[in-house]
């Protein structure tokens, strides 16, 4: 497994996550868990699939389809132990975000080497799975400071960019991205920015 | 006309009709009944294609525009006449889910191969004409109870694609996954499940 | 620089400038100025090159991003000493309109040949940017009057693929479509049509 193929997993699985849980504080059934964790897992790198005009990565690879579905059965079943759903729910969003920004942007340098087009499909691609999922499940967009939420898209996917343009190797460009962009959602989150 | 094709038309046609109804209720010009029937006819069919990266069906065809102006205009006309608009529109969107969970999931099959994309674009292609409706003509979601709406449409397309691996004709599984999904959909509708 | 590029640019931009413009009105930060002229700006022909399966504009030529960033910074400078930014954005938002369905006409029948198709995308493209940008500025849908809005789409693309069938000269074409939704949608705004 390549790290690319590792971040789109963990994204998928992370963004799932945070569907179902949507899905548990909504009290749905089932398939409401089903429905919200594969739209969400899935919404986002299906949005810059279609508009980078390269095959939708879960129709070459139903993979991440089981990956969504084991996710939703596993919230579904463990979800009620869980203190704070929606605290749980914000950092694992973290998580998603700084994935799929950096996912985002290098399936976009990839299909077109233009570092602006990059930083334009990692944005889209993290910010899209959480107005998703806020919209289906009726929750306040993109969790309440969504302003902080796209800016670390925004440093992630830039950060990620530039490290790339500047030749470093593909795992050190992921890390910083992935990293700059946690501490920025993870700072809002934990000190309230 | 092949099968597909008859039950492609059938979609799109008492999709917009339910997209012309919603106008009706909301009391739109003929204008508004163009769009809401042009949007809920083919939205869901122009999603599944986008998303399995096939021509969209009515850019090819646009035989396809014809009928939702054609249904728009022949709902314009007499829609005032219905006693309940909201139930007649309720019992052609659950024709419609059937008719588009089976057409979703026979195009994702033909275009992968996988069952589990074939399911995932039975339901997104069935669910998705309804949501777009809603949401454009402010109705509450998906008709009510959005969970059995997915639930049918979700049964259908695992029955229609249960019956395409097991090498059924394709007018018999054509003919299970609908009836599977109205009797689901059409059973909530009549019965309050 | 050809005459749909010129369109194309003016479209993007002016939609840009509407969505700075409601960013300013929802007293966003300068990252929020970013987003929603970005996505306002390249909404809606986004949403033309998928349906009609040919590569996204901006994702072979990024000066259309920079054109958005440009506008936004613009817009965050000057936006607070204009008296009234909601006038503003209305007519700015009619410039954007008629640029835009005339853009999608000329696309839609440039890929496919049909004129019905052709006033389809025009009419979507049209459309599609405005949606986008009030669904994520929370503002009424499409500037309090949807069917007049539609309908100056509407009257420009019909009037441009008429125009085009009968073999007019593509700038008389373009200037015919646009006056046409101009005049319509400017009339409404100034008469209260």
């Amino acid at each position: 497994m390549t790290i690319l193929e590792l971040l789109d997993y963990t994204g998928v699985a992370v963004f799932a996550a945070t569907g179902a849980l949507s899905a548990s504080r909504k009290q749905l059934d089932i398939i409401g868990f089903l429905f919200l964790a594969a739209a969400t897992g899935i919404g986002g790198g299906t949005f810059r699939d279609v508009i980078l005009g390269i095959p939708v990565f879960w129709v070459v690879n139903p993979t991440y389809l089981i990956v969504c579905v084991t996710v939703a059965l596993v919230v579904f079943v463990l979800a009620h132990r869980i203190e704070s759903r929606y605290r749980l729910l914000l950092w694992l969003d973290a998580m998603g975000v700084s994935a799929y920004c950096v996912m985002g942007a290098a399936k976009g340098y990839a299909a077109t080497g233009s570092p602006t087009v990059a930083i334009t499909t990692g944005v889209l691609t993290a910010s899209f799975g959480g107005i998703i999922r806020d919209l289906l499940a009726n929750e306040p967009s993109v969790l309440l400071r969504p302003e902080v939420y796209i800016t670390a898209a925004l440093i992630g996917a830039a950060a990620f960019t530039g490290a790339t343009v500047a030749e470093a190797p593909l795992w050190v460009a992921s890390a910083i991205g992935m990293g700059a962009a946690f501490i920025v959602r993870g700072g809002a989150l934990r000190f309230g920015w």
